[in-house]
């Protein structure tokens, strides 16, 4: 499918960006005003059920056809030695997702959510960002739209997450060319590498800005320029998602790096999102704190694939099913506050 | 059923405290660390796991019987206008609860948990505090007992919380009675009081301290002195659920309160229980900072009724679903870090 026919197609539906449906969410605030608690006392959950409320365009809004889906991508960099792990892992653990032996299979199974698996040209990586470009426009567009081609108006809820054996360094690159700072200020342990590691994928950020920072001006660009497949196919998800009003749940660090240049460029584009989780990857509460979004758990994980966003599925269903299913004042016969 | 049969019968029993099954703990550790992530990528879910492992005493914990209780009771205070609701409504929603209609309806049933609601004498409210002990001993005896009988071996979970307009004065009281500090130190808006409310709130706390302070020795005379015998039925429930190793979810400020006296008299009474969330009620925080609980959850929900343990389940869940789905790097033939 292709959903964003060229570059400028991707920049023009980023100013096209639909608003949630208002009406729905003032009769969701209405209803849970008449909920047997006092008001405000389920705190964000009421929020939450008033934010899909918007966004699904229904007073009683349900999650019903929900879905996580894991993009995988390759990258040149894994090369460079900035993983605890060998870049062989990202196929192999693609292979476990489709085995059901992973963790999002877990999660997902108990979030009731269907999951799926999108790997990206998994036997060509990108090139190494420190010393070209990481995609041509033709390979970035075709993973936005890869991205894009997870998303049907049917869908009641996304959760975006990735796997991709060397992207925590590639997702500091998007974090800094984004926000501005250097390797230093966004670059952690990922998947648990030791301190010659962390001092290498610092660098490696570092030489990805000399190279790129001037040339990457524009969303499309810093994406295209350090960022992966996995992380160009999550921005294209997201965007697709909104111009479908399909609320997304976003997941850790690199989930977040990825939509960060989105951000910069159109700070609107994160109104349909909710933020799954905190990571233990310390760029993430610093990326979230641009966003703007509080995230619903901060439980210290810090693994990926939509893991995160899953769990936070289960706060989701209890907003949700609070909302729905309670009674209220007048249906229960409850005096009200004096 | 009489569990305690007087106070030093439940003395005793928090002499005699189990403890966690640690053959089961290290064996769940070890699975742990052959799952397909890095090892401690799944933050406190694997914590959690673990956790229910030792309290189940196996490798592989799950949740098949769980319940939350909800417990109410009337306050003497409650005429003193301490609550922005009036009294009768604790008995409106004990029938909300029967009925279906409250939040910890819905969230029970979102959370796979059976839902038991005990009301606890509600035609005859506990003393005025300010004036003479909330409850004689064999009223507390009781509440301990009605407590203690919702436990059976069989169950794997138990979700406690409340119900009693009134509640968080009393709740203060026992924090402080615990902790040291006034009424001041402990007293929040609760269901929602305004300015005036909340300083009667803190002066009906100061005058239960000055009443029962020296008197006040010892968690039972605690708990009888100031506390409801919704708080002393938690404190019965969580005393019962460790004799049979059935793990605990916390809710808010009050059920946390409701345990203060014995956590002070017996710090490993909480060995067994985990802090479901945080709640908007500012004490809460610093009690299970006393605790040395990390909640699971910050919602800014403040509701009680087990509302916010319920909503933790879900966290539980997710834990175990990993725990017990996922594959180990052996079996899905994934490589290992470098």
């Amino acid at each position: 499918m292709t959903f964003f026919t060229d570059r400028a197609a991707f920049e023009a539906a980023l100013n096209v960006l639909p608003k949630p449906d208002a009406a729905a969410v003032a009769a969701a605030r209405a209803r849970q005003a008449q909920l047997t608690k006092p008001l405000g006392s389920l705190g964000r959950l009421e929020d939450i059920a008033c934010f899909f409320a918007g966004w699904q365009g229904r007073e009683r809004p349900a999650i019903e056809n929900g879905r996580a889906v894991v993009f995988a991508g390759n990258h040149g960099i894994a090369a460079l030695g900035v993983s605890a792990f060998p870049a062989a892992v990202t196929a192999e653990m693609v292979a476990n997702f489709r085995a059901g032996g992973a963790a999002i299979n877990a999660l997902a199974g108990a979030a009731g959510l269907s999951l799926e698996v999108v790997p990206l040209d998994l036997g060509r990586p990108t090139a190494d960002f420190t010393t070209a470009p990481a995609m041509s426009e033709a390979e970035c567009l075709a993973a936005l739209n890869a991205g894009a081609a997870v998303v049907s108006d049917d869908l009641d809820l996304l959760v975006l997450g990735e796997m991709g054996i060397g992207n925590s360094t590639a997702a500091a690159t998007l974090a800094a060319l984004s926000y501005g700072g250097t390797g230093t200020d966004w670059v952690g342990p990922g998947t648990g590498i030791d301190a010659v590691g962390l001092a290498r994928k610092t660098e490696v950020v570092n030489l990805g800005l000399a190279r790129h920072a001037s040339a990457a001006r524009g969303a499309f660009e810093m994406m295209r320029r350090v960022g992966g497949r996995e992380t160009a196919a999550i921005a294209g998800a997201v965007l697709a998602a909104r111009l479908s009003r399909v609320p997304v749940l976003l997941d850790g660090f690199i989930c977040s790096a990825a939509i960060a240049p989105l951000a910069v460029a159109k700070p609107a584009i994160l109104d349909h999102c909710l933020a799954g989780h905190c990571s233990a990857e310390p760029g993430h509460r610093r990326l979230l704190g641009h966003f703007g979004l509080e995230p619903l758990l901060s439980l210290d994980m810090r693994l990926g694939e939509g893991s995160g966003a899953a769990v936070a599925v289960g706060i989701v269903r209890a907003a949700l099913a609070a909302h729905n299913g309670m009674a209220t004042f007048a249906e229960a016969g409850v005096s009200g506050a004096s």
